[in-house]
């Protein structure tokens, strides 16, 4: 058989494996069955966790891996990742929030929620703005925050003061008793920014589907929080657009991050699917145009796949560009094959029999080496099968 | 695309499915991606439980199932089934072992199994011939004896007697006091008879690879037994030997169903792989004829499958005959996947993500289904992106 182009177009495997790490592990098993197979890397992501590795693997030298020492969620120092990349014109920031203030920080997860905040965020795109930068990509997911984003925009000069004109923190728990806010003092140099807003996130900002109800108990908001929080965070919100003159706090995914979706909307960001953002910073149409099969895949596939995550997104433009896509996940909900079917050739897990989930993670790069070789059996076989 | 014609044979599931049932679940999945595919059903087996079902679930109006009740390994009367496939000039009975003396059969399992013995055996194969079936198929696997077929040998005339002249015990404990083995009464009728005895086992009768040393234990052979029942076994072997005129004891396969493979071979029988025998008795190579694809399978698959067990026979037909094959188990041992490679195109797992034993096997239908649906979507996207 000819040697097929195949694309490797997965997100990570969260708990596992970068998206990096999945391509490499993938093409170890199609190189077994087709040693000369061209083979299009293109590690995805959501805008969340793994953006910045997914992006900075496809750039090359285009693109730089550096730190800054920034505030962290909890108030001590974080040495935060973030990407430069060089384009034609000017060059653009890729900054992912889980680098900043991520959930996985102990120093930040010490302090309680209510006293957590995303200055740190406001402190890295103001370093950025003195290095020149005015494109950003910024990739929401996996924060520690639910601020509102009032710690970015504090941070950017953003002033919030109680009844006496004093400030107030600008976390949960300051913010009850904030009473103003000035916007006269915004770092002006966001005027001039393009800010593109990454996540897989439609949550708007406040309510029953808000950042603090949907989100919040997993950062450990308690019960009897949740509506104090959801209502100091929905006046923040309308004393800021008010101060800003900008309408954000409905919009789509106003709700990502604790609330950034919204404070980086109502500084001009303009949100998008991060895994149709990230399809196009790692160049997946190209990678998709005259290849024969792709691959993607994620740590676990249910109907929320379909909502837009990363294999859904990988699966609409290999429709387009008439790729056929198959999904290689490390569980897939059987209840979801149907649907599942709609959008991919075939949907498989990586478990080679009875396995516990911790065997499974810790076998994942071997067992997905397999499993994309035996795909690569069947695939063989039928193309030889063709009727002619 | 133009519908595909596929064949089903996979081997039982054992615990879990019959090879009737797995058939059934492979075309349920297969139907939700190819409405109008043409499926061929062949179940397969190897000779031991499950090869009646295969069998007859093939034959259609030729094949009748039938219950006689005979002696079980304990004694104690159990209703065996057999089959009876009507052919042109003559009938042909197909004899499970596994329904005579199975190891599942509580009643027999209460005695030790050097009180076990296979008379029943000889008892149904003598009605068989008072009926006046000349041609029998034997399939040895799934007893509970290790009598060295001496029980069958004794219900067909043979006569075995100890020092005193006086009747022996056909059975590991009762062959430790033969003296002598007398075969003028054995059944006249035999010697005309066309008898293939189906195994997967190549073991010969005794010694450290002989029935007793390797099949013993797991029949509940104690370790300081073992070396007196091979040696009671060995004895009556070279006596029954002389009084046939026959060497059998060292034949491939004469260690099968505890020595039963040692018995019917020295009776005349003739050992085939049970596996070739039943895809010969389901037609296979005519269902592969003009197919696209096969698929097969057993409960789990390790290195041992390629042992001529059934689904290696499958993919050796099915290569003779230019289809590719594909294999669909509980459990593929990640290690055998390289040797499988060889053979199969593609080799899958039915687990959709970490999962117990106990579910997986609950699930088998469901998630068999699941499996070759998706497995036919990858084989459908193959062909049509194949080149042309």
């Amino acid at each position: 058989m000819q040697s097929p182009v195949i694309v490797l177009a997965p997100d990570s495997f969260k708990g596992s494996l970068d998206a990096p790490a999945v391509c490499a592990a993938l093409a170890a098993g199609l190189r077994r069955v087709w040693p000369d197979a061209v083979l299009r890397h293109c590690p995805m992501a959501d805008g969340g966790e793994g953006t910045l590795d997914a992006v900075l693997a496809t750039a090359g030298s285009a693109g730089t891996r550096r730190v800054r020492r920034v505030r962290g969620a909890g108030g001590a120092p974080i040495d935060a990742a973030y990407g430069i990349l060089e384009g034609a014109d000017a060059a653009t920031a890729v900054v992912e929030i889980a680098q900043v203030v991520p959930i996985t920080d102990p120093a930040a997860m010490t302090r309680p929620v209510g006293e957590r905040d995303t200055r740190g965020v406001g402190e890295l795109v103001a370093a950025l703005l003195d290095a020149g930068v005015r494109r950003f990509m910024i990739g929401l997911g996996g924060s520690s925050t639910n601020d509102g984003g009032a710690g970015m925009l504090a941070a950017l000069g953003l002033r919030l003061t109680d009844a006496c004109g004093q400030p107030v923190a600008p976390t949960p728990m300051g913010l009850a008793a904030l009473d103003s806010v000035d916007a006269a003092g915004l770092d002006p140099r966001l005027a001039a920014c393009s800010i593109t807003v990454m996540s897989d996130v439609n949550n708007p900002l406040c309510g029953a589907r808000g950042a603090t109800a949907i989100f919040g108990p997993q950062k450990g908001v308690a019960g009897d929080e949740l509506e104090r929080f959801d209502a100091a965070i929905a006046r923040f919100a309308a004393l800021a657009e008010a101060a800003l003159g900008v309408s954000a706090a409905t919009r789509p995914g106003a709700g990502a991050a604790g609330g950034l979706g919204f404070a980086l909307q109502a500084i001009g960001g303009v949100f998008r699917s991060g895994a149709e953002v990230v399809a196009d910073l790692v160049g997946l149409d190209r990678a998709l145009a005259g290849a024969d099969w792709v691959l993607t895949g994620e740590g676990r596939t249910d109907v929320q796949t379909l909502l837009a995550k990363t294999p859904f997104v990988v699966a609409q433009r290999a429709r387009a560009a008439g790729v056929p896509a198959t999904l290689v996940c490390g569980a897939v909900d059987p209840a979801a094959l149907a649907a599942l079917g709609e959008h991919f050739a075939g949907a498989f897990a990586l478990a080679p029999g009875p396995i516990t989930l911790a065997d499974c993670i810790a076998a994942a790069p071997a067992l997905l080496a397999d499993r994309a070789a035996e795909l690569a059996r069947v695939f063989a076989a039928a193309r030889r099968r063709a009727p002619r």
